[in-house]
């Protein structure tokens, strides 16, 4: 079992069932560093966003302590009395962490549009203290699921020394419907040890994410609460890290890592998917071709599907392909599905036997070479089934 | 039954089946009006565009006489030799019916990536052209579909007087997958036998193609094979409709109100699809706008499962609303399911027994109303359904 959020030092971490899932599952929880952090943040673009969003965006240039989250409720398009809600529950989880209100972040997933169960978590803030350890982990990452099938933890080591101990960085995640195109909510919370000033730390954060979970979804089709935040205590004592220390590409690589194994575990707990796509695009005219190429693929619907019925149909890839205005010249285009060349200006002739029983595996790779310069991206996805259908016929 | 694209007068259609779809059913169509015809042509943007359209694209300026369509097959992104046959075919074709072999067009749809079916083809041209009648509408209409489980026909009186008749339109097309978002082909052809200039020809058909098929696609997704065409034979022998005549609006109301109305037939046809959607944007600052809103709600995969499940989730509406970029402000916006308020700044409260019981039924409006402009849009599409993913996960 991973240690997730609590790997870096001085992490605690908690969760609970406060009412809002009827089924008895975590639904609340809480992040709490004693030590402040540094904090920094991704948020939605949706116009409409959660009060919760609101909350921590108005709040993460702030030192910050706790990071309260719940799942079950999104707290968005639920009208204004919700945002008094919202600054009363923090200031009530203030009162009893004995820290400033402004050192809380607020995140939310869950239905749209009703009211915040303000009752119930606010009833659940003793339970939630009194739970807080180095232990609880995985509870925390329970506590923040929605129709995930699993929690998703990640931790790693960055080599970087410090007077006290190793730089870690940790996280925790939650998944987003069928990801791509997708309206569901990805969250995702990071801690870390490092001592690291703020403008290095945002510009960490934004690559990481670029190539990570902004490679999970389309389109800016982001749902009113999708949010990452990273917390630094510095706990690991290390010299600080700037935008120009040696240190700094160490730590942007290992969190890029970090959320990339996040996204794909996101990926791979697609809302009734099957299997988990990875889109490698090689050889583009710049960094923008690539990544929509990448992404245009991973989000057919009818790649999606093909895959999920085996089905070695790549005119749908290089349709795909093709309906991009990427620079891009059908003559040099290579197309590889598991490994096997299927396109190469023109049809390859292939074992198409072959090729199908290698579709029925739960990973599938599609390589694409636009062969016009030297950038490269990776998207990452997962199939469409029947099942996507049925989840979300039947959700709310 | 209606009379489609052989309405107008002097226009005859065939349609048989050479051999392409194994089951027998038309895969072959023709359009034939022995007087030559000035034409218009609506196709892809995709980079990848199949062999059939960029042979349509270069002869499209021309006096044009017969059109010929085969299903089954899309003559795309299959190498080539495939342009060399697609010439050939066209020359016996012209021999056959005694014409230049540049007044010909031709379209596709079908499998990409797939030699075209040549010999079976042309193999078929004999019986194609006996066939040939103005009763053979519908034979023509059966042979462009492909996963359609209709043929989409629509006719319509312009009221223009000609000295030879009053000016017709006649059409007929073809659906494409789930549409929205799509890579399927969507195709239409169109007849009339108005005399009217190139130019108000191009534009009538542009500002049609724009409030129709364009509403029923999203994101440029288009197909190596969508193609919309219109001939205009001028057998009504009216005066020439120039784009200043008071007759160039109402020509193109009438041409428009056919595109409409072949949009609905598809979008209501859509794979696997149990439900038309229906999504009115008014009160918008541009008509860039409402546009976008329209598209986005209608082409949302959470609103179009959760259409298909009944289920009055309408914060997936507002989510959708809120990640365009459109002028918009949450406070003003109201939005109403089958007629029932559920969003007017805030939730609403309203029967909600009532509102489900109303979205069981075959068809959905959903109308949004964005209190900052005059401008509206509507766009059309379908639900998605498990059916969809069993029908594409097949398709090969």
């Amino acid at each position: 079992m991973g240690k997730g959020i609590t790997y870096p030092l001085g992490f605690y971490a908690s969760g609970i069932n406060c009412g809002i899932k009827k089924n008895g599952k975590e639904d609340l929880s809480l992040i709490y560093s004693p030590s402040p952090c540094i904090a920094s943040g991704s948020f939605t673009t949706n116009q409409f966003k959660s009060y919760s969003v609101l909350w921590s965006i108005k709040n993460i240039k702030n030192d910050i302590k706790a990071v309260l989250i719940n799942s079950g409720n999104a707290n968005a398009c639920n009208g204004k009395e919700n945002w008094d809600l919202t600054v009363r529950l923090i200031e009530e989880l203030a009162l009893k962490l004995k820290i400033d209100k402004n050192s809380i972040l607020f995140s939310s997933t869950g239905i749209i549009g009703e009211r915040l169960p303000y009752e119930k978590i606010i009833n659940g803030f003793d339970r939630l203290i009194e739970n807080l350890s180095p232990q609880n982990n995985i509870l925390a990452a329970k506590g923040i699921m929605t129709t995930d099938t699993f929690p998703k933890e990640y931790e790693i080591n960055t080599g970087i020394s410090g007077r006290k101990k190793e730089v870690f960085i940790g996280g925790m995640a939650k998944g987003s419907g069928m990801i791509n195109p997708n309206m569901a909510t990805m969250l995702c919370f990071i801690t870390t040890d490092a001592v690291i000033d703020k403008k290095a730390l945002d510009i960490a954060l934004k690559e990481a994410v670029d190539e990570s979970f902004n490679m999970i979804t389309v389109d800016n089709d982001t749902s009113t609460n999708d949010s990452v935040i990273i917390l630094a205590n510095g706990l690991a004592r290390n010299k600080t890290i700037h935008i120009d220390s040696p240190e700094f590409d160490i730590f942007c690589n290992s969190l890029k890592k970090l959320c990339i194994e996040l996204a794909k575990k996101i990926a791979s707990d697609g809302e009734g998917s099957s299997k988990f796509i990875e889109v490698n695009v090689n050889g583009g005219w710049c960094k923008k071709d690539v990544r929509k190429v990448a992404k245009k693929v991973c989000g057919s619907l009818l790649v999606k599907t093909a895959i999920s019925g085996a089905n070695p149909n790549w005119g749908r890839i290089v349709a795909a392909i093709g309906s991009t205005n990427a620079r891009i010249d059908m003559k040099n285009i290579e197309v590889k599905i598991c490994g096997i060349t299927v396109f190469k200006g023109e049809p390859v002739e292939c074992d198409k036997e072959k090729l199908i029983k290698l579709m029925e595996n739960k990973e599938i790779k599609i390589e694409i070479d636009l062969k016009r310069g030297n950038f490269s991206a990776t998207a990452y996805g997962c199939d469409l089934t029947e099942d996507y259908v049925r989840i979300n016929k039947e959700y709310s």
